[in-house]
């Protein structure tokens, strides 16, 4: 359990509980976790995406590269205590108080492992490359609802195909995802942007090239701070042109595209629709897939990351309650950053702890019972012996043999003899069947759903519920 | 891609390749890993041990406390770089030399987790509670054949039950997940002691209790050390009894249980029979659980972690040509360590790095076209354009219709229209059927398993190959 406390690195007593932020799953917790990672693979699968992992720890250059400020402050940095003279060399520079002294970093985000692997051996597949991967990242963000240290995410990567086609299929695997799960397009909205786009605004409004990724990371934060924050950053950045300003301070919350469109301060808004290109392909392509009722075109969305270069989107849900489910985008130039030949690329990310939250939220989240079942955790038989010695010694025997032929074959440890009491422990782990041993020949098959049972030979009864041989 | 060495953590260039001993796991490689992982977690749930997860890391304190100084040797440590002053003590104690100074560490093992875990929480299950893990471990060791830095691993344990029974529960899942990717006792053997006859065994040559812990290091260690080594050690650490001696430096190798009990130097080796009651009573068990011809009885085994109490054991090829494919054992006080009520546990681990080798080298890897069809990754559906431009506008709407009805539908990327190189695109990626869009409302339905097609209105054609509704 978190202890809600960041422990200086010297305090003396440290507890024995998991470290903040991060989580202990028991069994039933774990199983809901599953049911979720269930539906990312299915949903990837469908979609045609195939699943590929990386380092769980990567050197950290590879996210100072491009990942940009916001993840890099929030690394957890790793090292080996194998080479003493190396640990020593690190601990005086970060005595000195250098940043990324330390070897590795635990991956925040997945993308520049992936950017990475396809750099390295991207050359030895068909294009495009479909790539979806699940597993946990770490962020050392001072952990609140929504918001843990260790979190899993779920990405969906398409490589090689620079069209707007290739950013809505990416968007269609995210809301085939949603959809698997019984959300609805009232629920949560796609919001989607295009840095290009948004790049020829600001650019309009009188910032330069120069400060352009600065007005990303001010667009970004825009709905955290106030207009004198914006302001103070915004002169400290050196993109205090009062166009962008105005766009910087405009009202917060969801606003239309066109209402964005219009409280723009464009000298020529008859450049526009040229502008807008971009962004209407991506129109065009979203009703071609049938995923348009998900979607809202939204100029407030930036994205944090550096590494972006085109489409960006993000999911919220409708309500604007809470942070972003799931977001994403087009980044064609990391590949090559990372030795890679020029490749275009886009994908998103989505967390497992806002989803859920959302599931719970909507009453979506199944019971225990129907989880296990979808998982294929339902026991299927629960053996007992009927209390003569005789069936006490073959219990082991039938469970060995049950698991054998591919059953999920259970008991009771408890010390009683009553076979009634016996049958509340098959019922209460909601074993299919219960099978009572009465001989060395014969047992008692009960239907733990129908409430039937019949009495016969073993060899008999059990061919009835015994999966076909493979 | 490992790239051999170890670089100083002060080195000005690092690389964009994968860290040492970590993987890039593409798409066939990960489908063989999600395979063994899907045999792990079959395994475990037929023997009704239910999943658990805990946090990648722990703080060190956890590992520190009870495993061994072999496994706390090769610690990745952790760190978060949000709190500056934190990180500068810790640079400051690191460059002293000081071991364990960083907060975390990355989990070189589940045990301690899952002992935390239970102190924590284990009141409001019923016992035992049979849980199971998998997922990733780190251990900054010198990169080899069978052996990264970063490996997965799998893991079950029985808490709540100091019985030979209970500890024979644990290797009779060990056991049935070899048979279920069809491996064969002449494969693979398992191999058992007690520590706790071990203990008698060394205090009957004159080991005294403060000792005994070394003696189970020196047992351990004695296949990778010769004889002089061995003296050296014994002598350092003050275990340098003749007869223990004679013991440790007995033949290497595998060596039955009575040749190793004749060449014990026994005072009265009359006692030898009660003292070996708690490896007779797990021979019992195993010849209940049907699993005896997998084991031996094995001096050799002492098993490297301090935590140990009794029944330890270690799965090794037969041929006994590589380390060990899983080892464990019974570790009574670990979780009254962590602060938890005196319980009796046993549990084991199994890393993929030597099965999976093992497993390709007896040749029962299955084919990455038979391992797709396990996993569920074969397309069910590959839809293709008959050319006409009225057909290839229908193709999206086609791919999200049968997503969303839980197909797994993919098309070509390829810019031909010829839909003879269509139809091999099908082939090549194994679809189960190809949908070849005919008009506004017909289709061909190709059967690629037996050749066979038929064209007509689609609503009735793939009517015949949609999933039943849920």
């Amino acid at each position: 359990m978190p202890d809600g406390t960041d422990k200086p690195a010297s305090s003396p007593k440290r507890s024995f509980a998991a470290p903040t932020g991060t989580r202990d799953l028991y069994p039933l917790e774990l199983a809901r976790r599953r049911w979720i990672e269930d539906k990312w693979r299915k949903s990837a699968v469908r979609h045609g995406f195939e699943e590929v992992d990386g380092p769980t720890f990567e050197h950290t250059e590879l996210y100072t590269a491009k990942s940009g400020d916001g993840i890099v402050g929030e690394i957890f940095s790793t090292f080996s205590g194998k080479d003493e003279a190396a640990v020593k060399a690190m601990g005086d520079a970060l005595a000195r108080g250098e940043k990324g002294a330390a070897p590795y970093a635990l991956r925040p985000e997945f993308t520049p492992t992936l950017a990475r692997m396809f750099a390295a051996r991207g050359g030895q597949f068909s294009k495009p490359c479909k790539w979806s991967w699940q597993g946990p990242c770490y962020r050392a963000e001072r952990p609140q609802r929504g918001r843990l240290r260790e979190f899993l995410q779920w990405n969906c990567d398409l490589i090689g195909d620079g069209s707007a086609a290739a950013d809505v299929e990416v968007m269609a695997v995210c809301v085939g995802l949603l959809e698997s799960v019984g959300l609805k397009p009232a629920d949560l909205r796609l919001r989607f942007n295009s840095r290009r786009v948004l790049g020829s605004l600001v650019r309009e409004m009188g910032v330069d090239a120069e400060h352009e990724s600065t007005a990303f990371v001010l667009l970004d934060r825009r709905d955290k701070l106030d207009d004198d924050a914006l302001e103070a950053m915004a002169f400290e950045f050196g993109t205090s042109d009062f166009g962008f300003l105005q766009f910087l301070k405009r009202p917060r919350g969801r606003t239309g595209a066109d209402e964005a469109l219009n409280a723009m301060p464009l000298d020529a808004r008859a450049k526009a629709n040229s502008l807008l290109e971009p962004i209407t392909a991506v129109s065009r392509e979203l009703q071609n897939a049938g995923i348009a009722e998900w979607c809202d075109l939204d100029f407030n969305v930036a994205r944090g990351l550096a590494y972006y270069t085109g489409t960006v989107f993000e999911l919220h849900e409708a309500s604007g309650a809470m942070r972003a489910v799931a977001g994403g985008g087009r980044y064609d130039n990391l590949i090559e950053t990372f030795g890679g030949p020029p490749t275009p690329a886009v994908g998103f990310g989505m967390g497992d702890v806002v989803l859920s939250l959302v599931l719970q939220d909507k009453g979506l989240m199944p019971s225990d019972k129907q989880i296990a079942a979808d998982l294929g955790l339902r026991p299927d038989v629960f053996v007992i012996s009927n209390g003569q010695p005789e069936s006490d010694a073959l219990v082991g025997a039938y469970l060995a043999d049950l698991r054998r032929k591919g059953m999920h074959a259970r008991r009771s440890y408890k010390t009683t003899k009553n076979v009634g009491k016996l049958l509340q422990d098959a019922a209460s782990c909601n074993a299919r069947y219960a099978v009572i041993i009465e001989s060395a020949t014969d047992v008692t098959l009960k239907d733990m759903d129908a409430n039937t049972q019949d009495k016969g030979p073993a060899s008999e009864l059990l061919a009835r519920i015994l999966p076909p041989p493979r």
